[in-house]
């Protein structure tokens, strides 16, 4: 039986500001990466998404990243590997503050936006990272990107790992994201997008941007819920998913 | 035998700045309040705080206060009864980011400045905050100022508390502080302050403004260690409450 | 012939938020209250709307509020007076800087938010307020709740002033807003509430809750444009306004 | 009659947090350069610094910095130009608010940290930053590194500017400064120092870190004031200019 996890940022509301179709899409989704309040979401957004999640009963994870709201934590930031580890312990006991009452476990961490684009090509900042999901619960998986520093950094650091791709997205031959500088770099066809996932998880492969078929290890598929034509997309995943039977769990069940 | 906890707000510094002498007053008391980066603090610093308590096994309380780093959370505000659950959660977890790991129990929590004399006098909000320690942690003890909404908000939520005391502040009759507006608020002779500490730990009373000898119960005193002058009252303090045979104890074995 | 100024908050937006269809009511108001950066907006938003509203014309005002982008500027705070002037001329220095270099006077100042509440009912913040103003420039007009403690502070401030009202507002019979906790504080029939506003600026009158017609002088009405209802409403109020032959113009040609 | 400007930052304390020697060392420089909010300072100190730097007839510059109040500026960030220039017409503009009723020139702008760093290295950074002080107001001189991009982009964008150099740096063949990661980067003799600046100003020339002289224009030194030992620097060098007939005049009267 064929299985994978599909993932999505949630919780990403901010005092007045609302963002995302969170009750929506919980509905097709097993894990939720929940904003921690550095470049998203306040303490009142966490509770709600914390136990929206609980009520769907999808998985949570804590979903850190730098603390630069205004930019919406996309933004490159060179911080030192103790602010690192620092900063992450932080947002994920943050999060923790509103699971542990409910005996809630955290599942997982996926790092937001430029830290998680960073720590995919920087293996000391991906290691200081699972060096502090390891400090605080090292039974949590830490969710990257497939072939990147961020599975070396939690390999190494001692915990679990789920590899994380991109439906939309083209390889190149090494396994690494195609620039989006690149031509061909985003896949616009939904149906091809969707055909390449379900190749991806049933025989674990993928056809590069040169055209070469290369290897590929799938454990969850990041979707988007911030518009009505990502949340259609979702719909139209998970109805082709279900109908190739491959089921849609959470990571604690993939890895 | 006699026994009283020593309090004191530690972890105060924020990236650049620098605040408090934490190395040498951690050395006179029993228990840290450490702030959680709302009214002051950061990630690093707040890590820093949790080792030097270990180090030194002094008890580790969170101290919250007010999203207000600009006017060190000293300035009231007026948030919902959902928010200040909210906040409290998120800093009391964020905090416990940097125990969890370490097995190190958080063992009360103390509000910080304008929320700790808001809930003194606001039972709601007293409750709210309460409330949110329960729901946290059951085990975890309300440090609050005796005789105040912050102990009956407590007793309500199902929380243990412990009364906490000012060694120079006078007290009207019914047990509450005599505002700081008023002559007589302050007791500036450190050798008064320390005789009257002495008298409510011994006899359970403290002679109020009025001159009446009124019921007070003391678990802890509030001390600081942002100047030399409160430094050397600290060991001023602690040289008289071994000479009377009191022990300093953490608020765990007071209450 | 009848004039009165139709304002506006604009340039809420901040960062990946969005909020407010300042684009289109731009179309319909003469004065735009433009927030700083403190509960709401970021440079980026302010530079592009102070940008809009040259475009069409429409006077530039600051909106300046509490630091609390987290409560939307809306939650209640103490600050001192001291604190008030420095950050009223921070606010609107920071809106100056997209101003001054391309000779855009700015027209006005609108506390936003709880500030513009307290400030009603505070005389004290109402005349540091307009302090503030008049040590930047005594040329801009604060414009504020009429019969409000802000316009006395204004008067005695020396700057000049607009009178602003609600148009879905109930009035006591000293001429103060009806509180919202009252039954029949907020008129929700649009017809009856442009009735009111006509009478005003015709009459200089408005029957109060008690039925008793009172004196009020109106020189600018405050609409919205964060839904399409709000837009609704002032494309509504701004064709009767024209059917009855009362000009829509700038504070500058009002008072 | 040879001449020079000394500067320094200033008014970079933060709410509680108190930082620099700011009384002591306005007496020995020309030019102020005053936080502005987002790497460090807040309203009522920027108020108190201007006030400052008025009493000493100090010239005041902006001093803007990334927002990054936790890492104190001094993290590498990535803007886009587009909010670069934003957010320093921004913090000129808040400055100015404390400026523009006591009829105070801004004369400079000096970017902090981070931000000062990265624009020495990056033209369109540098462009960026000098199109918005030209757009503020094109009379305002930028102070940058000699040498640097900084310089470039000010000539490029049409307004003034004023070389900077560091008393206590190495330089290069090419003019630039010796990489604190090389050895021999920091002149630690302060005598060495102060000579070696008393060369710059006239003779127009500092010997490189390989021995050869190269040519170097001086209008302004870079002064610390966030300690006593820097405080006891400035008061040898500022001797030391005096004996050697050297006039420290504010940049206005270098350029």
């Amino acid at each position: 039986m064929y299985k994978v996890d599909l993932n999505c940022d949630l919780g990403e509301s901010f005092g007045r500001y609302k963002l995302g179709l969170d009750e929506e899409i919980i509905q097709y989704i097993s894990s939720a990466n929940i904003a921690c309040g550095f470049h998203a979401s306040d303490p009142v957004a966490m509770g709600k998404t914390v136990a929206l999640a609980k009520k769907y009963d999808v998985s949570i994870g804590a979903h850190p990243g730098y603390l630069d709201l205004m930019g919406f934590g996309r933004r490159n930031m060179y911080i030192s590997l103790e602010e690192a580890k620092a900063y992450i312990k932080y947002q994920i006991g943050a999060l923790y503050g509103f699971c542990k009452g409910n005996n809630i476990k955290l599942s997982h961490v996926k790092p937001h936006g430029a830290l998680y684009n960073m720590a995919s090509k920087d293996y000391n900042l991906a290691k200081a990272i699972s060096e502090a999901i390891y400090e605080f619960d090292k039974d949590i998986i830490l969710l990257g990107l497939c072939n990147s520093k961020l599975i070396e950094g939690a390999k190494d650091a001692g915990i679990r790992y789920a590899n994380e791709v991109f439906a939309d997205r083209a390889y190149e031959e090494d396994g690494t994201l195609v620039s989006r500088k690149k031509e061909g770099a985003v896949i616009t066809d939904e149906d091809e997008a969707i055909n390449r996932v379900i190749d991806m998880i049933r025989k674990n492969r993928v056809k590069s941007i040169t055209g070469k078929y290369i290897d590929i290890n799938v454990d969850s598929i990041c979707v988007h819920g911030d518009s009505i034509k990502a949340l259609e997309f979702v719909r139209k995943i998970s109805k082709r998913l279900r109908e190739e039977n491959i089921d849609i769990r959470p990571l604690n069940e993939i890895i």
